[in-house]
């Protein structure tokens, strides 16, 4: 039996329904993997941070979390504010980032996995922004201290998508198609179905899958980064999202979706990356679909990939219902992946 | 760079395709993951055998086996006609194993499989057979000798659908589907598009998908022997195809398609199989499907596998465009993934 402390550096809806997810899973962990997890420190923002090196009780983080306290409380040792400091004083075998995206140079996050780096733990992010921004100088990073850096939660919640080409070995990809942002998924779905763009991004808001500010979705760049980070890390070719040809579904009216819709058509946001000699080229835009593309039955909150490569006819992978808790299954996944072997 | 000695055991399409993708992949293997394989030992049934420790000139041997001659010619010491003697002889590190399946009892492949893990190879399958009728047994064998017995192209050609699982820890698989079969999805699709029935198949074997006894297929065999393969391994459960309820096409019409073709519905021939508390049901049956389902645009040699579990929402793989090259690439997968840690 081998036991890992782990420090959860975000505490929001995935850094909780991760704790949660622990707790279910753990006397699997131990039967199935020989592994003993247990979180002894825990950071946020805007509800203080907790060090106990003795195991933070999980259930009663999630009861101050709910109950809008501060984790303070639960600190039995000196919580540094600094975010680099408070993790090195963690003293983890495992750093798990769940802070929000910043699309423009993925920081803070990627201090933070650096910090983790840098003392030895392996750092697990479900944060897009350091794999399109940093991605070959972490992963190098975290090769040369015999360490781990997965991120499988980045780009379609828990679905395999880095650790399917894992299994793939000798493989070349040459192309990359994906619906691959839930919110302009569900809202082109909802006003199919009769709700006014307001609307539908009002009730993606309300089942907790839009943000408060839904413009980084809306405007294609959800899809652009996590597009982005495929080609970075898949096609071993580092791409950030500028460099995405983007249109978003802001100019889709319902008009449009309703001319479409006598048609048997639907559209959908597409991301598209290919190899143009050495170099990769991607879009992300409005595509209009027939019943006779597999993209047509992608509808709300459903994702997909699509691999073209040397070796196989294309591959795809599609991911009904996510939500936190599969974006923390990815997180999970990770860690066990990362200290089984 | 470590050097294996590998061993062909059937060499028609998918054996050959396998040998191509050798000598394609060559370079790739040496620089990527220091790797050197030479063929050391082939056996076919009808077109000889050869064993040479130097390695065997795959080119050649490629070359006589489309001019019909015998692999013999290529031998340097003697082969012995028994197959298990043979794969003992041949003095491999792995083990390719590309039979003819055998629905009902897994052999000759088995015993294949074991001669060589008997005799410290790794062993690799493209057959179904062994992993529905002997999987426990052949994997404990390959565990306790410190060896690989992996069989990804078995059901899908080349996409992962056991190497995902692998990258899935802690995850309970409770239910599966699948468009598993190409030759009966085939068929269906150019029945859709005016062919008769006995077209479509003579179709289906043009191209090399259909056998020239097309009855596995069309019965649901290959689609039962199939989503048995993946009750026995992803759900672990030993599960034979005798005990899935099976319904192949054969009773569907030309009427009956273009009926469904005028309410926008298709005939897919579905395997399904769910848990009942603590036993595992299947069928493998026709159904009717609308464009609202995604199996509506799993059209010719396509297929799709779909899992829901305890932790992910559904998880659905597609294989577009398979062929005796995919299902080569799994075998290759394997070995690499076998060898490389």
């Amino acid at each position: 039996m081998k036991e890992y402390k782990l420090a959860l550096i975000g505490f929001g809806n995935v850094g909780q329904a991760f704790a949660r997810l622990l707790l279910d899973k753990n006397t699997e962990l131990q039967y199935r993997y020989s592994t003993k997890a247990k979180v002894t420190a825990i950071a946020t923002d805007s509800h203080g941070k907790a060090i106990n090196l003795d195991g933070i009780d999980l259930e009663k983080a999630l009861e101050i979390m709910s109950s809008g306290r501060s984790l303070d409380e639960l600190s039995t040792a000196p919580a540094p504010s600094d975010m680099t400091e408070f993790i090195k004083t963690s003293g983890a075998d495992a750093m798990f980032e769940t802070t929000p995206v910043s699309y423009k140079d993925g920081q803070p996050a990627i201090s933070h996995i650096e910090a983790a780096l840098e003392n030895g733990m392996h750092a697990f992010t479900a944060n897009k922004g350091p794999v399109v921004h940093d991605f070959r100088r972490l992963y190098a990073m975290a090769v040369n201290n015999g360490l781990k850096f997965y991120f499988e939660s980045t780009v379609m919640d828990g679905a395999p998508v880095f650790g399917v080409f894992r299994e793939l070995p000798a493989v070349n990809v040459t192309g990359i198609w994906g619906v691959l942002n839930s919110t302009t998924n569900l809202v082109l779905t909802r006003m199919e179905e009769g709700d006014s763009f307001d609307e539908a991004i009002k009730y993606a808001q309300e089942i907790g899958i839009a943000e408060t500010d839904p413009s980084g979705d809306l405007h294609g760049w959800d899809a652009a980064i996590k597009i982005s980070a495929k080609i970075t890390v898949l096609m071993d070719h580092p791409f950030i999202p500028d460099f995405v040809e983007r249109k978003g579904i802001e100019d889709i009216t319902p008009e449009m979706i309703a001319e479409a819709k006598t048609q048997n058509k639907r559209y959908k946001l597409v991301a598209h990356a290919w190899k143009e000699g050495n170099k990769v080229k991607a879009t992300v835009k409005p595509e209009l679909v027939g019943t006779d593309s597999i993209l047509y039955n992608i509808s709300g909150t459903t994702s997909i990939a699509q691999f073209e490569s040397d070796v196989l006819g294309k591959l795809s992978i599609i991911e009904d219902d996510p939500s936190p808790h599969t974006t923390a299954y990815g997180l999970l996944a990770d860690f066990i992946n990362a200290v089984r072997n």
